[in-house]
């Protein structure tokens, strides 16, 4: 047997998400999910490292995708507008391949287990935005704190794509929550 | 004996800065902490639930604070004024009363296990902002949107509050960061 396999990555985020949904995130176990599975205790352990990640599948390639970005962005950029164009490409390609988006919405905004680890998720992007900024030249504490804007924007404009059912593409709603925040500072 | 006493409470953080500082979060325990205070693992879960508590001891009462003085903002305030204004008031009496701010930097900035519990006490004071922000009439998104922003500004302020040693009051470090987020967005 194949030591992984995405099909079957593809079967435990489908039955986690169904379980979650069933009966609640805290009474399902990561037994039940690799049952639903038709795989083994030990095997989920292959795929996910506990019970939460199964949630965040693929969640480790957006980062690095996100620090490329960010530094293919053209020398005269500013910083701000580096990430955030960056960001712009990383959801666009996301939107494209997230599947069950909003049944996984629901389920992590009933769990505070799974918002701690959401928010884990988000600040890896702004380190990664970070660190890619101070290679552009960035000081430290300017460039922590433009990765960390982009990424509220970035979480907000997720938030966005997902109310209108997919029918916004990603860059518009990334365009309109950067709109509202820059009306947000007075003159 | 008391079932709860300040001094105590204070024994106990000092207690576990400094075995945190010697040892390392993840090689102390919770006995060790009360011991080291002069009492008993029992007593400690009067003060503390967890290991982690015990470096955001009194964190609870800053959302509530923080609501209310954004909800006691002028009626015509906009909304990122009002909260960072809020920001300011609540930053103002917190860098007069936390101890060994320096100390309990460097043990969260070591440790990933508290680094998500202090993402958990800032998304308490974002939801608390944004929640007042309803009651003053703003419409949802916007107000989560402006309640995130306005954390990133206390938090990064607090942190350049933190660098200057003290020697610079909290709402001027909030007014430079505002004042760089201002700048950030492209006109």
């Amino acid at each position: 047997m194949a030591r992984w396999d995405p099909g079957t990555e593809g079967r435990l985020v489908r039955a986690a998400l169904d379980l979650f949904t069933e009966c609640g995130y805290d009474d399902v176990t990561v037994t039940h999910i690799a049952e639903r599975a038709g795989i083994t205790r030990r095997s989920y352990f292959r795929y996910f490292p506990d019970k939460r990640e199964v949630l965040f599948a693929g969640s480790d390639r957006l980062p690095p995708a996100l620090a490329d970005a960010v530094l293919a962005a053209d020398r005269t950029a500013a910083p701000l507008p580096a990430v955030l164009d960056a960001y712009a490409q990383v959801g666009n390609r996301l939107v494209e391949i997230i599947d069950h988006a909003a049944e996984r919405r629901a389920v992590i905004d009933a769990s505070p287990e799974l918002q701690e680890r959401e928010r884990t998720k988000l600040a890896a992007l702004t380190d990664a935005a970070s660190e890619a900024l101070r290679e552009r030249g960035v000081e430290r504490d300017h460039a922590k704190l433009i990765a960390q804007i982009a990424t509220i924007a970035f979480q907000n404009a997720f938030e966005q794509w997902l109310d209108a059912c997919g029918e916004r593409n990603f860059a518009s709603c990334l365009q309109a929550v950067t709109d509202s925040l820059r009306g947000a500072f007075p003159a």
